[in-house]
């Protein structure tokens, strides 16, 4: 165990947190918001601070990692970003409580979007888009960055890489590790300042744009307003809705359309999975909720919205869809347990897994049939192997055991039924953000109590990082030397 | 493809069923129910030309069966067998429409207990008893039962006991299949009678005595009064919860007792683990409802019972839990999904499946930190090989499929909300019965349209089978040829 090598990591992050905390200053200096500047300053001096002390401490002879460590940094990193990240809510005394300003932090990070604000439209200009940075930051892996903007030596980072980034399987798109994080982000970056222009285009304000802009990006889903995205015009909620879709999409796709590579895309399943998905899934429930508007225009628009916003676990509401028919429910119920494509920056099981789940079943029942036969499971072309095909299988289970156990916690709260409760477990689980009841597009976590939203955080935090590294960090053996 | 063979099962099958509907037949004669006295003999008249003419135009001069002809003789079976049963209830119009006696029979053989009967206290004795006695008949299994009473040459049976004995694995008591069968019929009749004696004793009347032990002993539910148990005393009601238990509890071990085996008894985990479930949810539960109450043996009794009812899958009430605080209902929920001991009558994903689960996710978190480690996982001193343990995880893929897809299906209901679909989709494909919501165990299934209890009845028939035969039954490539 390479403590030194972990802390070392850590203490950079935590210099890298103090440099990105710049921007959101620059913004309160903008807007004159003197008690943001304050907060972010404060914030600023304190990261550097602890960064530089941690790095000098900790300097480490050697610098290679193996599997475990990777995991327990990336865990670690998580979790004290996001207790600085969320020093500047409690020092403006906007989100003053800890519990909830560390809940916002981690629902941003973890691009959940789940909010304790009741008032979300009292908030400074400063903190929220700090808000919706950490979407941006937490969408594609603090770490990923740090891997392309910091000069490593370390052959070992695929280890970070795989433990940062969702999915099933993950590739490098070259093959070095630093290339592949610098040329992800590039991508990113790009498609980000599109939709900013797109949604400023359709006479977004600038601000507005910005933060919907990285809060689609990320697929987070914090807003700006209290309803969400209704108020804004359809040729916006169209524009997000695309947006939604495209962040959804397994990255590698872009970087193969970038080299012209355009058959792999075309032949790429889980891309044509998830498009099937959006278009099913938009049809039954425009079937659903026809009678609800009256008019096809305005229940298509709705359908693509909500169908894209939860499949690419981004939490944004064209409409208080908690008020649409049970048959529109009940198929958003079913796809708050997707997620989008391995690769996105969306959260959930992830579409390639349920395609792995699918195919390991007709395997199981073709060996049924030919006890004797023995058949290899595709994916996209290539054989997988059987340990794969294992670990998904038990990647599902533990799947559902953490959304189970954060359910039955949050039973224990005396004033939420059992709908709101389960959908807020799932949500929080998938990083998509609303529920449904009490947990609704158009309510908040704020009536939670602190020990439940100190749950939902952590069940945040397992979601997003696949819950494997949050579990061997905080497994006692993982500590012990082998 | 041994086709012969599978229609000669089934034609004896058919005839057993013709047997067997003498007994509800003389119920109905000691109750001078003529109306029922006419359904029934109909429907063994029919059933016993019907089962002759099967057995005399396939005869079989080849007896040999593989696992294919098992899966096809059980799923078989299992709708013909309902489908006979159903005849009685139309007959007598006490159930006019086909699929709701279609419904109710496959309910009955699936030991489900779910019924869309709005007023079962208008229903005849004879037709009371037949729905209690599907639930003891599909309780160990018609086949079970089959092997044990008519001579069979066939050395292949094992694969029909194993289509037909629901857990992951299934272990044979003695080396011969007949007496296995045997054994296990002789200690079910056995402590069904018990539990009749005991119901006597408390002042039930025999009638709702013999009902209750059978709907008991199958973990069936099916009642006589539309408030379930409620009406019972306090004793009743115990010795209902106490069988519940007992007859959720894999029926190996009674068998070692049998044979004074006490150790490998008190050894066995998936025992333990059950116990511990029923104590601590029990636990839970009494703490949510005392407030209720407001005294301490009512919240003690009411849990214990209904956390007997719903791990065992039986699903009899002994309160509208409906009406309960959300966290009593949220630990009732998880529950739904479990199920009680392999080996048992219980339906449900089985409790040595959880265990396995918990175990495979624990290897491979093992398998993280030490990535070259070989580690084996055990279960009741046994190793259980990585074929089983991924036919495990991929079962539990399949059957949260099965559960989703049911919801879906569901969903197209117009008045039926999100909680009542989807706990009605859980309950039923886990063969317990009640739901919450409008499929509370307080109301019925009754509202559903007819395609939706279709549905249901095949979600049923799944779930008992654990899906596999069912699903090969239906599969094109199963009746090709090799």
């Amino acid at each position: 165990m390479n403590r030194k090598m972990i802390m070392y990591m850590v203490g950079n992050i935590i210099k890298l947190e103090a440099v990105i905390l710049l921007l959101p200053l620059i913004v309160s200096l903008c807007y004159h918001e003197m008690n943001s500047v304050y907060a972010f300053s404060v914030t600023i001096i304190a990261a550097a601070i602890i960064g530089f002390a941690f790095c000098m401490a900790f300097k480490p002879k050697n610098k290679v990692i193996y599997a475990r460590e990777g995991f327990i940094i990336v865990t670690f990193a998580w979790i004290i970003l996001s207790l600085i990240g969320a020093m500047p809510f409690m020092l403006s005394r906007e989100i003053p409580n800890f519990f909830d300003a560390f809940f916002e932090t981690v629902s941003g990070f973890t691009t959940t979007g789940a909010s304790i604000l009741s008032d979300v439209e009292r908030m400074s200009y400063g903190m929220l888009f700090w808000r919706s940075f950490t979407h941006w930051l937490g969408g594609m892996g603090v770490l990923v960055l740090i891997m392309a903007i910091i000069p490593t030596d370390s052959g070992r980072a695929i280890h970070i890489l795989r433990a940062e980034m969702a999915g099933p399987v993950i590739g490098k798109i070259v093959p070095k590790i630093k290339d592949t994080a610098k040329i992800l982000y590039f991508i990113y970056l790009v498609l980000t300042v599109v939709e900013f222009c797109f949604l400023c285009f359709g006479g977004m304000p600038i601000f507005d744009s910005a933060v919907h802009a990285l809060g689609t990006a990320g697929t987070g889903g914090f807003g700006i307003k209290a309803d969400s995205l209704v108020s804004y015009s359809p040729y916006l909620q169209w524009v997000i809705t695309i947006f939604m879709f495209i962040f959804g999409i397994n990255f590698n796709l872009f970087y193969l359309l970038l080299l012209r590579k355009f058959k792999p895309v075309f032949m790429n399943r889980e891309l044509w999975f998830y498009i099937g998905i959006m278009i099913v899934s938009s049809g039954v429930i425009t079937y659903s909720i026809y009678p609800v508007y009256g008019n096809f225009s305005d229940s298509v628009r709705h359908s693509f919205f909500q169908v894209a916003s939860i499949v690419s676990t981004t939490g944004y509401a064209s409409a208080d869809f908690n008020l649409w028919p049970d048959l529109a429910k009940g198929v958003i119920f079913i796809l708050l347990f997707l997620g989008g494509c391995a690769g996105s920056t969306a959260g959930g099981l992830k579409l390639s897994r349920v395609m792995i789940l699918m195919k390991s079943i007709q395997k199981d029942i073709r060996h049924l049939l030919h006890p004797r036969s023995v058949e290899s499971v595709k994916l996209e072309g290539k054989t997988i192997d059987n340990s794969t095909l294992y670990g998904v299988t038990t990647y599902f289970a533990l799947y559902i055991l953490l959304i189970a156990i954060t359910f039955i916690i949050l039973s224990f709260e005396p004033n939420f039924d059992v709908q709101s409760n389960l959908s807020a477990s799932i949500s929080c689980c998938n990083n998509v953000g609303p529920g449904f009841g009490l947990t609704g597009p158009m309510e908040g976590y704020g009536a939670y109590s602190s020990f439940s939203k100190f749950v939902l955080t952590f069940a945040m935090l397992f979601g997003r990082l696949e819950i494997y590294p949050v579990l061997l960090a905080l497994y006692p053996r993982t500590w012990t030397k082998k």
